[in-house]
């Protein structure tokens, strides 16, 4: 049967899921077009591209930088497959142009800011170097990962700013992430920023996070009363239980739970989840009768529509919650979805160039950033010389189209973050309300600028 | 090299762009302790989940269903292959579970809404009727799909209405998505809705759709000013060339647009986009001067950071724009990027259940949606007797784990729509503010619902 090949398919094939069919094909119309004018006219000389967000979204001082690393990875592996190819001939590319597409791969070099790192609107998150058709066809794939991690990275961050140490957050974003792979990045981002687990089995595995879980409302119905599941729960697993106990009537569940609790003599890490009604005052009700009842290590999990705000909100008001799982709203970065970035040509051949749109202007040439004590940035040229104690922000990552640093671990990642969020002062740090920008520009780009700017008013 | 080899490793590895490692993973923890309960337990009567979404974002009174299809195919292969369990029993779960997990396959029946179908809040979009655990476990891998993939087809299906037929939409939305995937799913929803076409060449081959694109400033400035590269662009493609006219000066770019169409008497599909600025004057002013020169078939192509609200303001003030290329807003339904999905447990071993939980009650029983003109659905029981001349919205797609109906065509998805869209009231079609829900639920379904509390109150 047709159907049972194709659920079949999507387990052998490699990117079905992904759903792209060859990475090559992870492309817009126009790059293939562009690259296969290029390829023809023989523009292969070295061109340079930077990937940078304009502005940011409201309530941003920063981004967080993160999916370079995945960026990179799959500029090493891009490539068209015969059968992309054989479609691509139906689609007004010739014998000549398919011929060259598909020997293409990336041969280039790219320069990025480390995952993990904070970054400001128009510094570079990565810049890549290449042949022009190849720097230019793999545009899409690049914006793609680094755009879409960017927002969730920078995202759960603020959520960290929020819990400032006050309390544990869980990433609980799966069911509603745009995706499967968007589930992967989201955990990925989340242990970036300092979430101590993820609910997410497949990225807690590929990413060596702690797996976090509760029990859902059905395990609550699929038994006569409460009082049966809760016990079948704890007997199946009595160091670590955590109740759902919302069900039915969250007061009378946490008097279920620590019924039970006595009952079995429980110990090791158990808790209660509330997942609904004011979770304020059923923290602070269901805090007193676990206290009440001795059980001053059973913690309180609150879970649903979280985001920064709420956290902050609840926890300056003395919410006694000891963890938040957090979902949907740093799943989808909420209120921020995408960023406004750009991967625009900043010099070809040897000539920078830059873009004059209307309120999309970009600045020339391949660039750096240096970052100086306390809280301000240097944007510069890539070639002129550093401010004195300040230190580079982009590093090289890939030479000749081969990674020349392994991929951060999420490890390093949150590392990176800790230093940064230690670096940027208070006022950046604000959940609400944007900031300027603490970045200025070096005297030698404004005059790259100027120079480039004359050359086109000139023509 | 270490870092090599995780590079070819993700071409190679099925799930390792999407990135979870093995179907079976794609799960959150509580599922698993849940499941591995249920197995433990002998509690594998059928079950079954409703998911559906609660309540509809602002400016929603309708949803389109997507992404039950990839769901279905999803659960067609889930499983956990040996490197995930190897993994599992590190994870608290012991032999016992692991054998039973490695066992688990999905065989259960899959009640569904076709792809393209107008949804409202409560009614269900798919329902899983399996034994407990098996419909438990893949609980986050069914809301996942459907949730944002229906997000984003009703972002899309938004514009359509927006345009109303008076211009052309296309999506160019993958270098914003949430990821690989979700580009795929997006280029797959936005042409459900009516797209005319996808820029996404993965999407484009793998849906059978049409490819569009044009060029980007970069192939401007990688030329030594605008009229080398126009000329370039058009003597490469000279029956396709849409010239992107911003990079300087709009409207100078639509001289010289013309300069190069009437040098090389260019025929065919001929176009300028304009990209940022005033779109309804720059629009005005590119239509005047293009019919100035005679040039009344090139078209006016326009992008950047378009949406429903803004293709309509533009059309309605009378913006001679042909095509509308929508990519960000739709592909990642920025103004909502979530929905309120649930997927409850209805049922259990015959027995109707639902939640209480404040704010979050859901209805008890296995259901059917029942269409009947004009604009007006029932919400019943799946049992109960249709009422007159009404239409049932769920179809059986899954039986005993194998797929009965092939996956809905990108047209079939389509011409359900229509059909929809034709049969809902004008004011539920309305993109500002929201309407009272045409859904009312049937008597047998209300009388089930209140046995059902009343049973919970009693206990």
């Amino acid at each position: 049967m047709d159907h049972h090949h194709d659920g079949n398919r999507r387990a052998q094939d490699p990117l079905r899921v992904a759903g792209s069919g060859s990475l090559g094909l992870v492309t817009d119309l126009y790059q293939l077009t562009m690259a296969s004018s290029y390829l023809a006219r023989g523009l292969t000389q070295p061109a340079t591209f930077s990937l940078f967000v304009r502005h940011l979204p409201p309530n941003r001082s920063f981004l967080v930088a993160s999916g370079i690393d995945d960026a990179v990875d799959l500029l090493e592996s891009f490539a068209f497959d015969d059968a992309a190819l054989d479609w691509l001939s139906t689609q007004g590319f010739d014998a000549a142009a398919i011929d060259a597409l598909g020997r293409l791969r990336f041969s280039g070099d790219v320069w990025a800011v480390p995952e993990g790192r904070v970054v400001f609107p128009n510094e570079p998150l990565i810049e890549v170097t290449a042949p022009l058709p190849e720097a230019q066809i793999v545009e899409a794939l690049v914006l793609n990962q680094v755009t879409y991690q960017t927002a969730l990275a920078t995202k759960a961050a603020r959520c960290t700013l929020a819990a400032a140490g006050r309390a544990d957050l869980v990433d609980f974003s799966l069911r509603r992430t745009h995706g499967i792979e968007a589930g992967m990045a989201a955990a990925r981002a989340a242990a970036i920023a300092g979430f101590v687990g993820t609910s997410n089995m497949g990225a807690a595995r590929r990413f060596g996070l702690r797996s976090v879980g509760t029990m859902a409302h059905s395990y609550v119905t699929a038994f006569p009363d409460e009082y049966e599941a809760f016990t079948a729960f704890a007997e199946d697993f009595p160091d670590r239980a955590t109740f759902v106990v919302d069900t039915y009537d969250t007061l009378k569940g946490v008097d279920v739970a620590i019924d039970v609790i006595d009952r079995l003599q429980l110990r090791g890490r158990l808790g209660v989840r509330l997942d609904s009604g004011d979770l304020l005052d059923l923290s602070v009700l269901a805090r007193r009768r676990l206290d009440e009842a001795c059980h001053h290590d059973v913690a309180i999990v609150a879970s649903g529509g979280l985001d920064e705000f709420e956290i902050k909100r609840l926890l300056d008001a003395g919410a006694p919650i000891d963890v938040f799982g957090v979902g949907t709203k740093v799943g989808v970065a909420a209120d921020a979805p995408s960023l406004d970035s750009a991967y625009k040509l900043v010099e070809f051949n040897d000539r920078p160039l830059m873009k004059q749109s209307s309120g999309k202007a970009t600045m020339p040439g391949p660039k750096q950033v240096h970052r100086l004590a306390p809280s301000r940035d240097v944007l510069a040229t890539r070639s002129e010389r550093p401010p004195p104690d300040s230190t580079p922000v982009l590093t090289p990552v890939m030479v000749g189209g081969a990674r020349r640093v392994a991929s951060a671990t999420v490890g390093q990642g949150h590392e990176r973050l800790l230093q940064d969020l230690a670096w940027l002062s208070p006022e950046l740090k604000v959940l609400k309300g944007e900031q300027v920008s603490p970045v200025t520009v070096s005297e030698e780009l404004e005059a790259l600028t100027r120079t480039v700017q004359a050359d086109i008013h000139q023509r």
